[in-house]
């Protein structure tokens, strides 16, 4: 079994991205400035923003951390978003997810200029992934896609089942994997809630990549010998016996499947990191594009 | 067995329309008006097109078609789109496909208005489809769902098998049928020419929408007993007892395929008819919308 390491991979990303941007400044270039939107007080998002203004830092980016209550109306997001777009200085920004329920979701994105919107949730960007035009490419799709590009994971013809159909990371990672591409050319079924039999499905898989955001639900009897496993949950469970009062748990029962793979993502450490490195990716791009 | 007749779903759909039509007449309000672009002369986008105007002839709607020659320039064919995006009275347009070679199809793609973009081939369009967003449909894919809901075929959890990934059909069509909704709320595999074991893939399929392009493709001992096949193929071969000289031809063998099959379409008269009748919904759905 090999460990689909997504934190070294993501370090040693950091480390090309961060020559690049040295690059950049020894020729007098604009060095990228990442901004990131948070609007409420919620634990997970506040780790993943924080997480992502750390990872700027670490590769030399300027990044502009904006937050704002709960209470924030939509207008006001609107009218962030509208600067975001018009400041010349800033070259990507996301909106970290989920926000508060009083706010149009899908209003606040669409106001987002596709040529900022690194995390690819735009419909611009989204169709254009699917047109196989340039675009941003959604950050958690695109680390899984990067992370089996490093490990040089064998995907042409394998049968991939997904499992999970959201628009951020279930939908468009079955876009990207069915692909005439490398990573790519699987034959890709997607699964979800109304799937019937899911064990059997998932038993003839060749690769499975669990995106369905419920702690340990892939177990040992649902996963082939010799199988690829990218486990993309991220799930707080309760842990009393940790300081913080819970532990991360993946949609993957790793001990049960880990024996039983040819590869396998570990939570964390695994697509999470990837995540990141992608979003950092979208942006040195967005600097390429714009000057 | 039951024939999924697009033919006669299309007609009545048509009587719907007409009847809008003649409801938006007597309000005074204006009747919708569709313009097709055709470049070159290729014998079946000829037909098509020439279906397409003779449909909004038959439902009320004004039509404008614009013929040029194979020779046209991609920026003659741009300025063309400009004026069209510009017509007030023009609610929606098609660009025939495929263009001549010397064309950069994307780039002309891209110039249309997305509001005027009843193909739904604009990455605007795609993306709001990928993301449950009000859009044009793409007109086969959306075809299909109309058949399938017209004739309440059971869909949810069952197993589809879609061979093509092409743009305008496969991918879409997958999109649209592991949606929850209803037609919707499959499990959907999407194959293609790396697959492997295409024959018992399908031989497990509950339902297989064809759509790669191969002449009767699809054989009996590929379909299990009771399953729904669709048939989006339609290729013309060569049949010297024809007065043209070319047969259509669907990507089944329809002779083999449909005894074992609870639900399927023939070719000419399934999915064909209900392609022409999407693009007449999109261009009523553009007059709604703009005025």
């Amino acid at each position: 079994m090999i460990l689909l390491d997504g934190a070294a991979t993501a370090k040693s990303i950091k480390l090309e991205i961060a020559s690049e941007v040295e690059a950049l400044k020894k020729a007098g270039k604009k060095i990228p400035h990442l901004a990131a939107v948070l609007v409420g007080e919620d634990g997970a998002s506040m780790t993943y923003v924080g997480s992502k203004v750390k990872s700027c830092e670490e590769v030399g980016f300027a990044s502009t951390l904006i937050t704002r209550p709960a209470s924030t109306t939509e207008s006001e997001l609107l009218e962030i978003v509208r600067q975001l777009n018009n400041d010349p200085d800033i070259d990507g920004y996301i909106l970290q997810l989920p926000l508060p329920k009083h706010i149009d979701e899908h209003k606040v994105l669409l106001a987002i200029d596709p040529e900022k919107d690194v995390d690819g949730f735009h419909p611009v960007n989204v169709g254009r992934m699917m047109l196989n035009l340039p675009c941003y490419l959604p950050a958690t799709p695109a680390g899984i896609i990067e992370l089996l590009r490093r490990y040089q994971v064998p995907t042409e013809g394998k049968h991939v089942v997904v499992i999970g159909r959201s628009h951020i990371v279930g939908l468009p990672v079955s876009i990207l994997l069915q692909r005439n591409a490398n990573p790519g050319n699987c034959t890709v079924t997607i699964a979800h809630s109304r799937t019937n039999d899911l064990k059997s499905l998932c038993a003839s898989a060749d690769i499975i990549i669990a995106a369905l955001g419920k702690p340990e639900f892939v177990t040992g009897d649902m996963v082939k010998d010799g199988a690829v496993v990218v486990d993309v949950g991220i799930t707080r469970v309760p842990d009393p016996s940790k300081k913080s009062g819970f532990r991360i748990a993946g949609d993957v029962n790793f001990a049960q499947v880990a024996e039983k793979c040819s590869y396998i993502t570990p939570v964390p450490g695994g697509v999470g990191p990837m995540t990141i490195v992608s979003l950092l990716m979208n942006t040195l791009s967005a600097v390429k594009k714009h000057r």
